[in-house]
């Protein structure tokens, strides 16, 4: 018979049991159970609603669950519907009538309301550490490569030539965003939901400030209804993971396009490349092309819970146990996608040469060219409008823009003279965009001291 | 090493086996990949590619490893990445060198295409039945209550009578539909993969119409990129579940209200109920609720294989591993959530009297009342205009429209004689609504005679 | 000829034109673009890189374009492409040469980034002002019911007693959190991004610095590559937009519920409300129906920007301007459902006979009399099985709690005298729940008083 | 005062009014419905409901007012909410009394579903004929290059050789399969909904045979509930177009590819390209990105279509409003995008020299001396493992197979001979995978023949 069962004339069907259980997915939540269950029993004690003895009893029995759990001697059942019940029922079957009292003044809907906060809060410290790791990985990437030459592209044409430094610090500002989003994602659900009851608090004379610094929360859930039928925090934690992923799918992009015959600006370490079952010469970019579908998941789960919770009148409904899948998967896509990041990243050779040739194609300096007619006179349109009939000019003939003599500048307009020629130089072209954000090398080392502060701040490893 | 090692002088990282690796959730295929390598191997003997010798040593072999998969006896390994490698592993261990000619003129990409393809097929199977199943339960419950009158919504507010035999076979028609897209679905994807090689097919005498014949298609895929690149049937089966669901969630919704203590139009039956861990009183709609929640799962397993498919060149990328997890779960989903319905139906008391007196109220007979006037002659917009003033005198004495005496009506409009009080009878307002496709007892009937021969037409029972 | 046709030979095709043209919905940026062109020229003269003359020609025939825009006297034309190539035109033909000079050190991907921020940074004082005033208004009305018994409800089945007010603070905590929500994602998108050129900043000396000063930016974003194809902001706001719009859709399921004749809860005024074209009687709850369904539209927008977004390379591409549309869309649906729900609440009546009617059916003090249980001296899971089945043998002879005998009640267990009644008496049930976060009328004063210092701090009208 | 005022004692709110009105976005149905209103009419008369004299002055007025709105003369008001009830208005202003019997046997319920029904079959017929001309399209291009030799890719690494006709042929299957999916749509979409009525049919004598055949619609709904509150069709079609644009949008993703510099495969035409406001050499492959970009906005319609019915009871619900922009935009989007792809892919050179030499590099014969050695005897995995160490060698030392000497073979295994050579040329491996499927010319050719047939099956515009 279930732990609710004193109203009901029937069993419920197995069908049933197999359908509400939520036992197969939320077992994952008992460590959060029983450190939020000591709490409980503690503060029942201090407030007389148990006796100390009991809350000690209570508190030594759930210690040896938890031991027995971790060392897998003991098995969930799906009877007992989800993680709560299941510890509940085992705590009964160890301590006898005394485990009966443990549940005085609490609900499941408060219960589990406090284990996935409680969760959700260690996985972000540990998703802290590895986003952490990324951005110190690409900062130091990027401090090797200040002076590495590449082009940069807009709509995948080349577009201006940068520096590799600059390229991988705009993935830094990027996850640099996410760790801001995620902390203030933190820092708003670190609010203790028990007391709350199953909607409408609790009659017993319970002491929440008590549970509250027990478990390490800076506040108290301010409404018993909201208290229990709030998921925004694994909402906006998902927001988060479906942002980050968007980042991470983009940078995987990269890294696959760099990576091809035609690019060939990477080359990824064996370790971290697969091969192909039938042809023999394949090396795969796999790990950035599961990243850049595994965007799809976090994608999906975010719709899954906004979808779900979509209507819903207050306060608990069952359709609220669809939060917990989700979030794990978010969770755990997002840990292994940042953890597998910065080793392959570290490990990858980048091939500054063929960066360098590539830059040396496609006109990038078309618009240093264009910038050199404004400052020799013309409005900046005539100049863009010049520029261009001198690159159709180039593709023509298969010249770049160096190669044209000084006749053949000045056939287009005598404004131009010897003094193109440096301004044209891709070099002088990275090294005069010194403003703040550009890719001078000179600004790029600015920007990596400023990221350095950034990174001590919030390292997670500084005690 | 890997089966594909040859060309890497570097082990991969176990960090990378266990991002790359699928078996955690492609084992599930194992009876198809076994299932396609036996059809394969009969085909390249047939051909002459293999021998016949070796060709039944492997399909031994194969039947050997099914059965100890089946009895729990063999564990997958993740080193080996997938169900597919795993499988060839297990059989080189078994048969030695013949081992390694299974996967002569074959790749992993045409070998998973196919298993998906089977397994959907399959499980297409097993939901056209449930779906009978339920589509019968809600064909079986109207037939109960061709008579049973029941207020009719819309906006949730009370709106006109209808019959709960009515109201249940509009669920039938949308149900019906959603069974004739898994069956368009299902024919989309009657097509076989194999052959389709990594992307070019093969340089090898096969023959694939044999394999087609060995695994019952009925076509062939047409083009060798395309036939490793598509997830179209996914999609098109994941966009078949959210529509399904959505149906059900709507069905849900209304089997929560009627269940709620403001409604009571039915009772839950014990078994198909749940309680609570704190409130003894309660009786909560579970089962309905879950479906109603699990709709965003469904959603969302859709978004995540559009997302992750959206921009992927061809042939096969990486990426479209993560076909499968969404699409399994959507498979479990839909069938866990079609098998409870027809039982929990079932089981459910109608409470016909309390539908009756919730039809009586709120004026559900209004529009008799205008198109009555239209009858006496008034344009219908005047007829709606003079109702409305009715309703409201109505509304402020607490009247119902039956309660009004002639004078009372008169006073509104003379055109209104004797033969009003026949016309806002509850029952004559379902009856007169006899065109096809209405609530009136004798078109409901005819509807139901009708359905029944649909289902006679698709009854998966009958050989 | 187009402001870039210097390199091609051809004109684009008209088909081309209209495709790519974004004018039809940029235009709605014409403010923002000329207010950022102002402050460029401003600054281009301030560097010398053209002259103050000339700078404030362009100013002034900026703001005569403005004013011309505002008075619709202006048409933009599909051909100039988008908002910023337009205005740069009609400068060209209104002042001339020096029109051309505008864009010097400048390009329409940084151009773009800063008109977006500019809007929707405008755009969240407009919300903040709506949600203002709905939290406002929630407040309001929970202050007049800080008495009103009603039901609380989990699974829509009656639970425990509660007060209105209660009720509609817990929607206060989640606009609250929304609130929040929004500041943050404020905060992290005030950083200018003009300077960012095409991607790789400008080589000419320009000042950003100074632009940012006279646009009002607290920061610079820090990396041109990311200062022109960073979208984050609209994810955030639209990741933000989404969790409100579950809210209030939430909200609007119970407003819905309560206005049906099933519960009667409250009456909308007829201002706020829409009939049938057919039936006459009919009074819909449109605005929060529309609401509920418009979350749709808000969701479906978040996931079309992250889907967009989904692996792109760096940096800008064209698929970029599909973020407007979503946002702008976003923006309008949150502003119109924020104005509409507050006049809605206000003008609601609430029939708080009813519910407290409501509260009295249902056993909502079952747990009151578990809790009496554990008082008197049983565990809890007994207290809370005997509750049960003391509920289940009132439901088959039609009784509540309240008037049961006592040797009635200790035919279930000795342990019951007297002192129960008081304990199960409804109001007291309510009052006794007075913990932090509770429902009682003494604790919710407090909250009230506490939501009110919240609302001072964050008043937009007080200066 | 609203048509449907006669209820009310107040006036909707100004607020109300806008945010109720759907005449923003629904007046482009106004010639469905004029054409469902005539049907209406005609019916009314021939059943006696009306005179044949009342019928004829309401469609005259119908199509006067139609022939106002073409010629712009007419504006929409409002205040009359919606399309329907601005007609309604129109025709009472214009014929009296007369128009006010138009509404008689009617709701707007089942006359949106009519008009939106009406709407889309229209559409559905303009799309097939842009889908046909983009498959024929594909399939003339594929005929001038069934010898055009190119690399063939898997993870977007360099795996085997393809013809480009063989490439293009996999867009024709993918949307070969769209033209398929919107055919079963459109079927499943012809059941004629007027009759309804709000939700229980009607109770006036009308013949809704004759509606379906002056509209030309196959069958009946079915169900009235159901005929009032279904959008399955809007749903099915948005499903349907979310799978196209995925496949436009994989096409897209490699036009963007084949035209970058690190590519060049191919050149689009200038009139299908623009360049850059500040880079004079750009020439950006827009029109691909922004189809690959607007996929985002598609999946977005139906997730916005999907979230808005979950969970509605029936039966109609003014949520389900929200049901035309997501459809509307998709229609558009779907119709834009198949409409430039015909004429863009059509000017695009394809550089067939460049597209031979990078399939000559990237060891794309590999796969080929694998089976080479499988026929002289090695078994697969082993034939497998020997070519890897054979590219692996030729990496270190620059060379591509083909320039490997016999002795250089032999040093990695004995079984190769002078036969290698031929084996491994790039024509021979393509000409050799002739199977069904497959690449090679001779089986290209066959597939061209088959496709032809598909495409005179379902040719728009014979007869």
């Amino acid at each position: 018979m279930k732990l609710w069962g004193g109203r009901f004339n029937k069993k419920t069907s197995e069908l049933v049991d197999d359908f509400n259980a939520s036992i197969s997915f939320d077992s994952r939540l008992y460590k959060q159970d029983i450190r939020g269950s000591i709490a409980h029993a503690r503060m029942l004690a201090l407030q007389g609603i148990i006796t100390p003895e009991e809350a000690s009893e209570i508190e030594k029995g759930l210690i040896s669950i938890e031991k027995d759990l971790d060392a897998g001697r003991l098995q969930f059942s799906v009877t007992a519907e989800d993680v709560h019940m299941n510890i509940e029922t085992f705590l009964i079957e160890r301590i006898g009538e005394t485990g009966k009292k443990l549940h005085t003044a609490r609900s499941r809907n408060d219960q589990v309301a406090l284990d996935i906060r409680l969760y959700l809060r260690s996985e972000i410290q540990a998703i802290k550490i590895l986003l952490f790791e990324l951005l110190s990985t690409l900062h130091g990437l990027a401090g090797q490569h200040v002076d590495t030459i590449m082009p940069g592209y807009t709509h995948l044409q080349k577009a201006q030539p940068l520096t590799l430094a600059h390229h991988l610090l705009a993935y830094l500002e990027m996850l640099r965003r996410d760790w801001e989003r995620l902390n203030d994602a933190e820092r708003r659900m670190d609010f203790m939901p028990l007391g709350s009851g199953a909607l409408a608090g609790s009659g017993f004379p319970i002491n929440r400030d008590c549970v509250r610094d027990d478990l390490g929360f800076g506040n108290l859930t301010r409404n018993s209804l909201d208290g229990v039928s709030d998921r925004d925090f694994a909402l906006e934690f998902m927001s988060f993971g479906a942002i980050l992923m968007m980042h991470l799918s983009r940078l995987s992009e990269e890294i696959i396009l760099w990576a091809s015959d035609e690019f060939r600006f990477i080359e990824l370490d064996d370790a971290f490349s697969t091969g192909s079952s039938i042809m023999p010469q394949k090396k795969n970019p796999d790990i950035a092309e599961l990243v850049r579908g595994k965007t799809g998941r976090v994608y999906g789960n975010l719709m899954s819970l906004l979808t779900t919770m979509k209507g819903l009148p207050l306060a608990y409904n069952k359709d609220m146990q669809e939060d917990k899948e989700p979030l794990f998967d978010t969770v755990d896509t997002v840990k292994r996608s940042l953890a597998i990041y910065s080793p392959m990243l570290q490990s990858t050779r980048f091939n500054v040469e063929r960066m360098y040739q590539a830059a040396a194609r496609g006109f990038t300096n078309a618009t240093d060219l264009a910038d050199y007619l404004v400052k020799q006179g013309l409005p900046f349109r005539e100049a863009h409008s010049i520029s261009g009939k001198i690159v159709s000019w180039c593709l023509e003939r298969g010249k770049s823009l160096e190669e044209m003599t000084l006749p053949e500048f000045q056939a287009f307009t005598p404004v131009i003279d010897e003094t193109v020629y440096p301004e044209i130089d891709l070099r002088a072209c990275v090294e005069k965009r010194s403003l703040f954000g550009g890719p001078a090398p000179s600004t790029v080392k600015k920007a990596l001291d400023e990221a350095a502060e950034f990174l001590f701040r919030i390292d997670p490893h500084k005690e």
